[in-house]
């Protein structure tokens, strides 16, 4: 085991290691979904893991260690990751479209991470060690959009005078707004999904 | 005095007892600013704004009253209210992008207020009885913005074959989602700008 610090965590273990930090990563996740960050128990995740306390914190550290890591897990299991996939008969358009649509959904493996995600945010706001790592995802997951535009301009499906980075930043805005209202309960999913729609149809070509 | 129940608050006091709510309101907004609604204590805000406990629990009943109206005074406060003043001597389209890009400033006065919000749609997701004041305050702000939508579309300075309605849900989305980027220190208050700009332009006529 040769422990490597990259955002508050350790990586490159082996697999059974591995395998216990997924579990700890999924029980935070999980916990946070229900109740929220400033809710959340180390002890209790710990539990619900079915690792011990003192295993939790050698592989995490801390509670906000713990926070990004479930907030990596989260990100790592969005819909969205999908377009990292390269192998895809779909126009780059449609694949955009059917990826960004996936990311709202009332299925509980797509609402919980959703909701952790937008945990995150809230609490960046008065808690700044939650910063560095969601500036971090955020910029791999507008490269990941910005690289689905560029495959869709190449192919036709989406027309050549959109800016691909511009465009990714105005589609992730509007994600994490449609979200917000979603997960809030001031916006109905039906309408969420249609209102994404209506932004993503002019990149049409 | 004739206490009126609206969304959770009494309303309808003579002067005294409104300056009184509103030194609360004000109080409240700016704890929930600093600190977030889940370290909320009712006695901090009380001595905040310079009153007793008692008298705080006279006016809003309880912790989640008391969120609610700070919420409530928020959305009051918020840049975008200017839009229900009528009279407004530039365009319907300049009315609404210079309501809508003055929701992001970081000056302390909106600032606070963003926060407030952002906090109040983080909470909503696990405490339903946020949910019944932001959607009324949520499908007031829609109507400000659609009315918005409307003048600019009867001066001409709006597409006339824009949707009120539909656009005015999207543009909330789209601050929405800037915000709790902006205020999360995932995206720059420039960019958001930005980015926002970008939303509106393609609705000019």
């Amino acid at each position: 085991v040769s422990p490597k610090t990259t955002t508050g965590e350790r990586t490159q273990f082996r697999g059974d290691s591995l395998e216990t930090r997924n579990k700890i990563r999924a029980a935070a996740a999980r916990t946070i979904a229900r109740q929220g960050i400033r809710g959340l128990r180390v002890e209790e995740v710990a539990a619900a893991a079915g690792v011990s306390t003192s295993l939790l914190y050698y592989h995490f550290r801390s509670r906000s260690g713990l926070v990004n890591a479930a907030f990596e897990y989260a990100s790592e299991h969005a819909p969205s990751t999908a377009l990292r996939i390269a192998s895809d008969s779909r126009s780059g358009y449609e694949a955009l479209e059917g990826a960004l649509v996936a990311e709202l959904d009332d299925d509980p493996s797509v609402r919980d991470y959703a909701v952790v995600w937008g945990e995150v945010c809230a609490c960046a706001v008065y808690e700044p060690e939650f910063r560095s790592v969601l500036t971090h995802i955020t910029r791999n997951w507008r490269a990941t959009l910005a690289g689905a535009i560029e495959r869709g301009i190449a192919d036709r499906s989406i027309r050549s005078d959109v800016d691909p980075q511009e465009t990714a930043d105005v589609l992730i805005s509007m994600i994490e707004g449609l979200s917000v209202r979603w997960l809030a309960g001031s916006l109905d999913l039906g309408r969420a999904r249609e209102l994404l729609l209506l932004t993503l149809q002019p990149l049409r070509a």
